[in-house]
C-alpha cells in the first residue's frame, strides 16, 4: 500500500516551525509496518493544496493529510478536499454541539468562527478528536482514501494511533495485530549491533519478526516489530528473539520501550532506599538536570552542582585539602563524590570530572574522563577517554557516567568497555 | 519566482531523522525575500526519484535537490539528474584530484566507491563544497534550475548561503543586496509586539523594509528584512526603522542577531570583572547550564547548584538556621543568594526558588517565582506567578531570571512587567 503524507500550512512551508509532524507519523507507520511512499509539504495556498490533492490521489492508496482544519481563513483543508471530490460541505451538528459544549463547559462562547470546524465534505467519515475543536475525517479522492488530521502535535499523535493506523492496517489487509518491542543500548555502535544481532530474525517462524535500529548518539534503539494474529501468537514469535537479543546485548541493554536511563537509575535508588548527589565539571549539569526534572527525582536527587572551574570544583566538593594537580585523576573524582554524598546527606553520589584537550572545538579534539561513584558498598572510579570534539564528549560522557551508575546499583560490571572510548 | 525544495533519502521519509534541512532552508530563503513554494520528500528509489524531478520541473522556476550525493549505491541524484535531463554522466577530473587529496591529506587513501561523487550530468554547472566530498553542481531540467545539495547539515548550510543564495536572487532579479536584522525579545507575546510596532515599515521609504516573527517560547524573533541596491541603500532604509522598533519595544530587547541572553549576560559579567553563582529549584539546573556551556561561561560560572528538596536548598545555600515554611518568600531568595556568592566566592549569585501548585501537570497549574540576585551593589529581588504547566513555568522562570539578571547588569529596571506573569 502506497502512503503519501501531505503537510499543509505557511508555518512548516517558511520553515518557522520544523515539521516533526511528519517524522512522528512516519516512524509511527513503520513501527507498524506501513511504509511513506511520498511526503508533500504546501502552503495554506488553494492553488497548490487543490494540485496537491489531485497528484496524491492519483499515485498513492492512503494519503494523510495534516493541518489546515483550524477556525480561520487561512485553515482550507474541508474546502479543497470537498472540491477535490466533487461534492459540496455539510454542516454536521453533532460535532458542532460537542464544540459548543467543549466551549460552554469552560465558561466560555463559541467564536462564530468555529462553526467552520463542523464543515465537513459530503459522505465524509467522521474520526473523532476527543481533545481538540478540529475533528477529524476520511473521504475518498480518486483512487485514494484521504485522512485529515489536526495539526496541534497532541491532537494528531491520538488520532493517527488510535483511530488512522488500524484503518490503514484494515485497509492493507495486514493479519491481526502487531507489536513493537524496543531496547534501548548504550555502548555499542549501530553497525556492531547489526553483526551482533545478525540472524535473530530467523528465529521467528516465518520471518514475521522485523528487526530496525534508530540511533540518537550516544544511544540506539534496537526495535523488534512482530506480526501476528493475535497477542499469544506474537508472544510465541517474539519471544525467542527478544531472548536472543537480551543475551548478546547483554549488559548494554540500559532501558526498555518507554523506560528511560533515568528513570532505570531512580528506580534502582528507590528500591534501596537511596538518595543520590552530583558533581559535574564540563557536562554543563546535564545529569543533575535530565534526573532532577524526572518525576521520581524530586526526593531522591539531593544535590547537583555543576562547575567548570577547578578551584570551585575543589570547593564544592570539599577537597580543599587536596594537592592542586593539572589534570583531575581517579582518587580526587574519589574524594569528590565521597565528600559531597557527606555534604548533601545523600546515600550515593557521582562524580563526573573532565579535562578537555585545550585549543578550539575540532572533531578529533578528546576530553580525559574521571567518574566516580560513592555508594554504602564503597566507591567505584572508572577512568577513559572520549573523542569527537565538545558536543559528543559532553553526551557521551554524561551517558556513560548514567550507565556506570546504573551498572553499579544493578550489579553489573562498571568497567565494560564500550564502542566510544579510545584508550 | 517558484521555488520548490526537494529531499531524497529512506532516513528522512521513514522518520528515523526529522528534515530540519527543510526548515533551515525555507527560513533561510524567507530571511532573503524568497519563499519556498512547494516541498516534495522521497526515499532512496528510482522510480520515485525520477518522478519527483519531472513534477518539480514541470511546476517550479528553481528546485533545491537535497541529498543523495553520496558514495553508496543508494545515493542516486547525479543518474536520475542526469536520466531526467536527458544527458549522460562524465567524470569532474578536477573534483576527482580533490577528492584524492581530501584523503591521502588525512593519511589514507579515497575507497573506490568515492570516485562516483564526482561523476556529474554533462553540461551541469559544479558548485564547490570546500568541507566534504560530495560537490554540489546546478542543471536544467525542464523550464527550472535545480540546485544539488549534500545531505550533511555543515556542508549543505554553507553551500546554501555561499553558493545557492546568490544564484537564486541572481535569477529573481532582485535587485542588489538584502540584510536581515534580528532581534531577540522577552517578555512580550507576538500579538502584543505586533501591535506595538504596528506601523513600522512605513518609516522606509518604499515599503523595502520587511516586518516579521519568530516565536520560540519565551523568547520572540523580530526580522527586518531590508533590500536595497548596496550596504549604504541599505543603512539609509534600514536605519529609521531599527531605531523606533529599539524605542518601542526597549528594554524588553535582550539581544540583537547572533547574540544570546547568556551571552549578553556573561559579558556584562565580564565587563565589570564579575563572576557568578546559581542555585536552582525546580528549574533543573538549565540556568547553569545555559551559562556554563558557554565559551565565556567557563571562569565566570563559579557554581550551579540545582535541587528540588527543600530541606537540601537551604543546606546547599547555607540557610539551615532560617525558620522553615510552606514557601519559599522574598527574605529566603534573598538569603540564599548572599550566601552562595560569599561561598563560591563570586561576586553575584542569582537563586531562583520556585513552589510550583500541588497535583498532576495540567494547562492551568501555576508557579510562585521567588528571583534573587545579590551583588556588591545590594540585593534585589522579584516575586511572580506563571501559568501554563510544569514545562511552561520551568522555561518561563529560566528566562524571566536571566533576564532580571541581564537587567540588573545593565541598569534597567528588574521589575518590568512581562505579558507571561500572572497576578
Amino acid at each position: 500500500m502506497k502512503i503519501e503524507i501531505l503537510c499543509t500550512g505557511d508555518e512548516v512551508l517558511t520553515g518557522k516551525i520544523t515539521n516533526t509532524n511528519f517524522s512522528y507519523m512516519a516512524q509511527k507507520l513503520e513501527d507498524v509496518g506501513l511504509s511513506v511512499y511520498w511526503g508533500t509539504t504546501v502552503g495554506d495556498d488553494r492553488e497548490a493544496l487543490l494540485s496537491a490533492f489531485h497528484l496524491a490521489s492519483a499515485r498513492a492508496d492512503a494519503v494523510i493529510v495534516n493541518g489546515g482544519l483550524g477556525p480561520t481563513v487561512d485553515d482550507l483543508s474541508q474546502e479543497i478536499a470537498a472540491g477535490a471530490a466533487g461534492v459540496g460541505l455539510v454542516l454536521d451538528e453533532e460535532w458542532l454541539a460537542r464544540m459548543e459544549h467543549f466551549f460552554t463547559s469552560r465558561g466560555r462562547t463559541m467564536p462564530p468562527n468555529n462553526k467552520k470546524q463542523a464543515m465537513l465534505p459530503e459522505g465524509a467519515e467522521f474520526i473523532d478528536n476527543p481533545i481538540g475543536t478540529a475533528c477529524g475525517f476520511a473521504l475518498d479522492i480518486g483512487k485514494a482514501r484521504f485522512f485529515f488530521t489536526p495539526g496541534v502535535p497532541r491532537e494528531l499523535f491520538r488520532m493517527l494511533e488510535q483511530q488512522i493506523i488500524p484503518r490503514l492496517l484494515d485497509r492493507a489487509g495486514a493479519p491481526g495485530m502487531i507489536k513493537l518491542k524496543r531496547f534501548h543500548c548504550y555502548g555499542l555502535g549501530e553497525s556492531h549491533i547489526d553483526q551482533i544481532l545478525e540472524g535473530v530474525e530467523d528465529l521467528a517462524p516465518d520471518g514475521s519478526v522485523k528487526l530496525g535500529f534508530r540511533a540518537h548518539y550516544p544511544q540506539i534503539e534496537i526495535k523488534l516489530t512482530t506480526r501476528g494474529s493475535d497477542a499469544d501468537d506474537i508472544e510465541t514469535k517474539l519471544a525467542p528473539v527478544q531472548a536472543e537479543v537480551k543475551r548478546r546485548i547483554a549488559n548494554f541493554i540500559i532501558a526498555e520501550d518507554d523506560q528511560t536511563l533515568e528513570g532505570v537509575v531512580l528506580a534502582a535508588l528507590t528500591k534501596e532506599g537511596g538518595t543520590l548527589a552530583v558533581a559535574e565539571t564540563f557536562t554543563a549539569g546535564i545529569i543533575a538536570s535530565r534526573l532532577v526534572s524526572h518525576q521520581s527525582g524530586r526526593h531522591i536527587m539531593r544535590r547537583g552542582v555543576t562547575t567548570r572551574d577547578r578551584e570551585e570544583l575543589y570547593r564544592a566538593t570539599g577537597l580543599t585539602g587536596f594537592p592542586h594537580q593539572d589534570a583531575y585523576d581517579a582518587d580526587i573524582a574519589a574524594a569528590a563524590a565521597e565528600n559531597l554524598a557527606r555534604e548533601a546527606g545523600a546515600s550515593h553520589a557521582l562524580a563526573v570530572l573532565i579535562d578537555v584537550d585545550e585549543g578550539p572545538d575540532r572533531r578529533d579534539l578528546g576530553g580525559l574522563i574521571q567518574i566516580a561513584i560513592a555508594s554504602p558498598t564503597g566507591t567505584v572510579t572508572r577512568t577513559t577517554r572520549i573523542l569527537g570534539g565538545w558536543e559528543w564528549i559532553r553526551l557521551g560522557a554524561v551517558e556513560l557516567a548514567m550507565d556506570c551508575l546504573r551498572r553499579h546499583l544493578h550489579g553489573l560490571p562498571v568497567h565494560e568497555r564500550t564502542d566510544f572510548e579510545k584508550r
